[in-house]
C-alpha cells in the first residue's frame, strides 16, 4: 500500500486557465478503464520538457523531441497507457506519428503541434487503431476541471493517482500551478517509466521555461529511485499557458525565482508521491548524504544505499540491520574514503562512527525508528561541503509479485 | 531451491596432500552447528589471495592483507561464520588478531602465519572468546579428508555446500586441485560475502601463484552477481602445498597454462555454484554480450541486464517480457549505442533486431525457453570484437524473505 499517500480530491487539483483535459476508454490493453488522455493547450501556450536518456527511448519520445525542435506552438498532448510503444522499431515511430495526425485532424492544426506519450508494456505493437478511435471521445470530454480524471487515466501499476496544485501571488497576480504524474516501477534517476505534467497559467518566456524545467527535474524526479531501472518512456513536461494577466516572466524577472520555486515544489511533491506509491512499498526512505567533496560523490553514496536490495529488504522487515548500510557506503566507489571519519545516523540517532557501531547506540533505538513508515538515513562524510538528498522505498514481497505478474 | 545444484559427496572432494581441515561448534551465533574451521597447511605451502574492494572491508580482511604482506610462510587459515567482524572498528581488528594469537599458540607458530576470515552479520561485536574456545576442537578434528565438512562449516544462508575437485596429469605427475566456497547473497563483481578456498598439491612459485589467482578470479568470481551488493568480507584464496613431486611451476613452465586452466575451471564451477544457490534463486541465467568495442562496454550491458530487478522478476515468473531487456541495454551507459544495429537472443532464438521485435519471433518460442531453469541471454552489439559472459539468477519472493528474515 502507498506510504502515507492518498489520492488528491477533485477539488484539490486547481484548473489552469488555458488547459482542458479529456479521457476515453480505448481498450488499449484492458477493458473498462480510461487509457487515453488528451490535454488541449490554448493558443500562446509554451512547453518545455525533459526526456529519458535511455538509448532504447520509445517512439513517442523521439517524436516529441522532433516536434519540440521544430518550434511550432504545441496545441495538445496525447497520452496512452497499456502500451509503451518502445522497442517497436520503425512501425512504432509510424504509429506515434499516425496518432498525432489523427488528433491534428480533429483539432484542425498541424501534426507537429501535437506531443505523443505512451506508457505500459515494452516491445509490443501499439494498437494504434483503437487509440485513434478513442480520440473523438477525448475531445468531447475536454474540460478545465478534469485534472483528477487525467491523473487517473495515466496510471499503470500505480495504486494511487498523483496530483497537486499551488496558488501563489506574484506581483499582485494569482498564479496557479497544477501537476499530475504516474509511475511506480522502473523508477530511477534520469527518470523512469514515469510521466509528469505540470502546468501554470503564468506567461513565461521559452528560455525561462527551459531553465525552470531543468531546475525542477534535477531537484525532484532525478532524486528518486524505486528499483534502479531507467525506463524508455520517461517525460516531464512543463506548460505555461500565459493566460494569467501577469506580464511575461523571463529569467531575470523579479518573479522568476518564486515561480521556479513553486514549480519545483510541485515537482518534488509529485516525485515523492511516485516513491510513496513505489511498487510494493511499505516504507518511504529519505537518504541524506552530507559533507562530501562534491555532489557526484554524495550521489554515489546515496544511490549505493538506495539501490541495495539488502538494505531495502531490511527496511521492509523493520530490521535495523545497519551494517548493510556501512557495506553500501564502502562499495559506493569513493576510493579514498576514510571509513573511520564518517558518521551514520538513523533518524536523529548516531548509529556508527570510528568505523563501527557508535558506543552510545542501543539496538532498541534503531528498532524503534524502523517501526515508522517515513525514515531518514543520514551519512556525514566529513570530506567537504556538498550534500544530496534522495528518496526511495523499501523492497517487499509485493515488488516481486507485481513485477512477476505485470503482463499476466 | 538451488538451480541444478546438489552438494558434493564426501568422495568427490579429493584430499590435497599437505592440507588438513578441522571444524568445531563454537556457538558463534546459533547452537548446534559447526561454525569455526581451521585449515592447516604443511610447511612449504604458498598462498595467494584476492580480497574485497569494499572500503568498509572487514577486520579479518585487513589482518589477512597485513600478514600476507609480511611474507612469512602461512601455516593456517581460520574461518568463522555467524559474524562478519565488519563495521566493528578498532575492537574488530583486535578480535581478529586475538584469534590469530590463540591459534598460533596451539600450533606453535607466529600469529603472522595465520590468516583469519569471517562471514555473517555485519556491525556486531565478534564473540571472540567463543571462537577461541572452539579452536582446540578444530585442531583435534584435523583430517586430510574433511573437505566436505569444511564446505558445510563455512555456509551461512547457503542451502547447499559447495566444492569440487580436479585431478590432472602434468608431465607424468598427478596433480590434485580441490576447492570449496560459500556465498549466496551480497554477490557482485569484485566479489561479495563469499569465501572461496582452492588448494593444490602442485609446487608453484609465488609469482606464478599470484598471477594464477588473478586470472582465475577475473574469469569466475568477478563474473557473477546475485543482487549487486559487494560485501565487506570477500576473499578468494589459492593455496599450493608443493607436496606433489612435480618440479616447481613458474609462469614460464610448460605446465603453467594447464595448471592455471584447471584452477580456473574449479573457480568457475564454485562461482557458478554460488549463483545456482543464490538467495531465493529459481533460474540460472547466463548473460553473453558479444561484438562490443571493448570488454568494459560489454560488462556495462551484461550487468545492466543482470542487475535489473525488473528482468530478474520476469525470469522468476518465466515471463518472456523481453522489452525489459531492451530497456536495460538502453540505459547501460553506452552513449553512442545504435539500438537498430544490435540483436537480442533468448537461447538460440532471435528475439529483437532493428530496434524492435524480430519479425520471425513468436511469443511461444520465448515462453518455451523461459520454462527452463538454465537460460542464456545473448546480446550481439555489432560494434567490435570484445565479448563477456557473466552469470546471475532470478529474483523471487524468497530473496525478499531470506533477506528480510536474515537476522531473526
Amino acid at each position: 500500500m502507498p506510504v502515507n499517500l492518498t489520492p488528491p480530491s477533485a477539488d484539490a487539483l486547481l484548473p489552469v486557465k488555458g488547459i482542458k483535459l479529456g479521457a476515453a476508454e480505448a481498450h488499449v490493453r484492458k477493458p473498462n478503464r480510461k487509457d487515453v488522455l488528451v490535454m488541449q493547450l490554448a493558443p500562446g501556450s509554451k512547453v518545455a520538457g525533459v526526456f529519458t536518456t535511455n538509448r532504447f527511448c520509445a517512439a513517442p519520445v523521439t517524436v516529441c523531441q522532433e516536434h519540440l525542435a521544430r518550434g511550432e506552438a504545441i496545441r495538445a498532448l496525447v497520452v496512452n497507457t497499456g502500451n509503451a510503444n518502445a522497442g517497436t522499431g520503425k512501425s512504432g515511430l509510424q504509429h506515434a506519428r499516425e496518432t498525432c495526425d489523427a488528433l491534428a485532424g480533429l483539432m484542425v492544426c498541424s501534426p507537429h503541434q501535437i506531443l505523443p506519450f505512451s506508457t505500459g508494456v515494452i516491445m509490443e505493437p501499439l494498437p494504434v487503431d483503437r487509440i485513434i478511435s478513442g480520440l473523438p471521445h477525448c475531445i468531447r470530454d475536454l474540460q478545465e476541471d478534469h485534472w483528477l480524471r487525467a491523473a487517473e487515466t495515466i496510471m499503470t501499476t500505480d495504486i494511487v493517482s498523483k496530483g497537486t496544485s499551488r496558488r501563489i501571488a506574484l506581483n499582485g497576480h494569482d498564479i496557479t500551478i497544477t501537476g499530475i504524474a504516474k509511475g511506480s516501477g522502473m523508477i530511477h534517476p534520469n527518470m523512469a517509466t514515469m510521466l509528469a505534467y505540470v502546468a501554470t497559467d503564468a506567461n513565461i518566456t521559452q528560455t525561462a521555461l527551459d531553465q525552470m524545467v531543468r531546475h525542477a527535474v534535477n531537484r525532484s524526479f532525478n532524486c528518486i529511485t524505486v528499483d534502479g531501472d531507467t525506463s524508455t518512456n520517461d517525460a516531464f513536461m512543463l506548460i505555461a499557458t500565459g493566460q494569467s494577466d501577469l506580464p511575461p516572466v523571463g529569467v531575470d524577472s523579479p518573479e522568476y525565482l518564486a515561480l521556479q520555486s513553486a514549480v519545483t515544489e510541485v515537482a518534488i511533491e509529485l516525485a515523492q508521491a511516485i516513491v510513496r506509491d513505489g511498487e510494493g512499498a511499505t516504507k518511504f526512505m529519505t537518504v541524506q548524504v552530507e559533507g562530501g567533496k562534491d555532489e557526484i560523490e554524495c550521489r554515489k553514496v546515496a544511490y549505493a544505499i538506495a539501490h541495495s536490495p539488502l538494505i531495502k529488504t531490511a527496511f521492509f522487515a523493520s530490521d535495523p540491520n545497519l551494517g548493510r548500510i556501512l557495506a553500501a557506503i564502502g562499495y559506493a566507489g569513493i576510493t579514498d574514503l576514510d571509513v573511520n571519519a564518517l558518521q551514520l545516523y538513523l533518524g536523529d540517532v548516531l548509529v556508527a562512527e570510528h568505523g563501527g557501531r557508535a558506543a552510545s547506540y542501543l539496538e532498541e533505538q534503531g528498532s524503534a525508528i524502523m517501526q515508522a513508515s517515513d525514515i531518514t538515513v543520514r551519512v556525514v562524510l566529513h570530506r567537504g561541503e556538498a550534500a544530496v538528498t534522495i528518496w526511495t522505498c523499501d523492497f517487499s514481497y509485493d515488488y516481486v509479485k507485481i513485477n512477476a505478474d505485470y503482463r499476466s
